[in-house]
């Protein structure tokens, strides 16, 4: 993946925006009976890791999901598994323009849906089966719709295009640097796209594939076309599973989550911490009770992360340290990777010592051990400081 | 991968055939420092691979790989380490078709090459970066060539194709279903090609990409396309090594090498097997004497075989077991798998027997535990009958 430059480029969208991901597909040119965006990449279907990295945007209020009538309960449960909010379940339609066009129908007719939801200015459309796409391909798309009313992303084409005759040999051959392959995200005015999908022929619904090209042919505008990174490609072979779980493996090496005592002195200590780290790695930070079974800690956990770095003001706190792991373990993650978990007790005391009782020290042997044959590898950091 | 249906389809080809590999990229697009047809897949690099694929094809007379200059000894050394054999290695050019020339003229023109080779009838073009290429596919575009004077392989497009205009906006998008993309590999009449490339003017050397192309272009040739499986598809991104190595590895698990001894009757039954599986897996049968270093089984361990059956009518042939497991370990393939070893021991005595040595079993069990360590696991098979 080409390294994301974050959302500084296109600035902050401050307009009601919503997302459509059509899911709607039967996944023929993957070869296996479940539809790709159901297939489970890392133990997890690949549209939840899409939901996800929509979810993560603050600025899209809601996104809608649209999925076969077979496949309603499927997408249920997984919302429901993964923790997914400001998600809609749409019913699809045979084709992938008819999917789209009911995923619109439920900010502008009552009578598609139970609840209408607010009508956003400017509407993302986003494939199921693409699930690395960054905030900044979708704000600059995003912005770039409020504009021109339509833009898509858009990629150099790999291979030369050819068209062949009807006796199945070369015609001709497309000069290449003058094309482009269109990519997902694009996002249309609300408007704009609802306006050419209720204008549109019954062939375009059937057979059309180019959401862009409605908006051109019905409503006369020309998409703004928006240079994209590599990871926006579309997972639709058995080997772009393969990549896509590779690059979620690598993703999740990379990835550390600072937690903290809600306490005031160590909760700044992780954010210091993160600060320090971001430019590196993906961190999270977050301070929990580490007391009680936090949900916010849940949700990390179910999110896959491997890697964790815990900060404390109590002496080896083994008790909390535990409650840790059997979360960890409850929280059912496929532990592919070890487990890391650095535990840095910040001794804040007047009295620097570096003695640590025998008893103590075995003590944390015995769990480090304990533990080990879990797949955690635990890891103690004594830091003294007046 | 879609399934090949193996090389009956085209027939046998029997006239002379080369292939020339183009393997002069940068691998800028990968965004590593290595090119990616250098890039190390499960140890070995991808361009090896590609090698392979062409020299296990009995009725390809020679390869040819253009490398670029700097590469030269690389090459060299990647040849002696695999023990590909057929392979020439020539210097390339600047540019993609410059490098295809310049292989061409090793048929053709004495002053660019120490050996001259013998001109073949059909020329393979096929790049080093699509190591899946099955005999099947070469073989229909070779047959085509042979017919038409070109042909070439294609697939159908994943994305749509848009034209863009000067402004940076939506010119207008291609009807999908008449367009194909262009892949390898790519067959010619040699005269056709090379004629083309001795025609054709630099800018066409410089910015063309399409060999199709050139020979419509300047020998009025209108290739045949062939429609490809999804297998041809060209390792362009950090992505597609990942999904190069996942498929590297399926194939590995699901390959395994039968050795017998040559004594005939033990052949045979290695045939047997090697029939019996083959449908299902994919299966070497060699017979070769185990007793010395057979290079024959060498080159296999060099494939990365990591399953064997072995056959043998000595009772718990351990010392030639023992033998194996050296060469294997001496092989030098990276142990990412534990290698299966099942010993078969025929007992085709008059005297049936069930009884074995407790000295014997000892010895089998402690053979077993010690390997194990090397992350071998042998399994062994008594098989009586009259």
């Amino acid at each position: 993946m080409e390294p994301s430059s974050g959302s500084r480029d296109a600035g902050p969208v401050v307009m009601p925006v919503a997302a459509v991901l059509p899911a709607g597909g039967s996944g023929e040119r993957l070869g296996g009976a479940t539809p790709k965006q159901f297939c489970a990449v890392q133990g997890r279907p690949l549209v939840s890791y899409t939901v996800r990295a929509m979810e993560r945007i603050s600025w899209i209020s809601d996104i809608i999901v649209v999925v076969s009538p077979e496949n309603i309960e499927t997408m249920k449960s997984i919302i429901e598994k993964y923790g997914h909010r400001r998600v809609m379940i749409v019913k699809g339609g045979v084709t992938r323009h008819r999917s789209i066009f009911n995923g619109l129908k439920v900010f502008a007719e009552n009578e598609f849906s139970n609840h209408l939801l607010q009508k956003p200015e400017v509407v993302i459309i986003h494939d199921a089966v693409r699930p690395f796409v960054e905030e900044d391909i979708l704000s600059k798309v995003v912005m770039a719709a409020k504009e021109h009313g339509a833009a898509g992303a858009i990629r150099p084409l790999v291979s030369t295009v050819i068209a062949s005759a009807a006796d199945g040999c070369l015609d001709h051959s497309l000069e290449r640097a003058r094309y482009r392959a269109s990519e997902m995200p694009q996002a249309f005015l609300f408007d704009v796209i609802y306006e050419a999908y209720q204008q549109c022929t019954d062939y375009d619904l059937d057979y059309g594939t180019e959401c862009l090209h409605l908006a051109l042919k019905y409503c006369k505008t020309n998409a703004k076309l928006v240079e994209g990174t590599t990871d926006l490609w579309k997972v639709t072979y058995k080997r772009d599973l393969y990549a896509a779980e590779s690059i979620i493996k690598d993703n999740l090496s990379q990835q550390v989550c600072v937690i903290t005592d809600v306490k005031e002195a160590l909760a700044q200590v992780g954010f210091l911490l993160h600060e320090s780290l971001k430019s590196q790695i993906k961190v999270e930070a977050i301070s929990v009770s580490l007391s009680k079974n936090d949900s916010q800690l849940q949700i990390t956990f179910s999110e896959q992360c491997y890697n964790f770095v815990c900060v404390n003001d109590k002496k080896y706190a083994i008790q909390e340290t535990q409650q840790l792991v059997d979360m960890l373990e409850k929280s059912d993650i496929p532990l592919l990777y070890p487990v890391v978990l650095i535990l840095v007790h910040l001794d804040i005391s007047e009295n620097i010592s570096f003695s640590i009782g025998m008893e103590e020290l075995t003590r944390i042997k015995k769990f480090a051990r304990e533990v080990k044959k879990k797949n955690i590898l635990v890891y103690g950091l004594l830091i003294q400081y007046k």
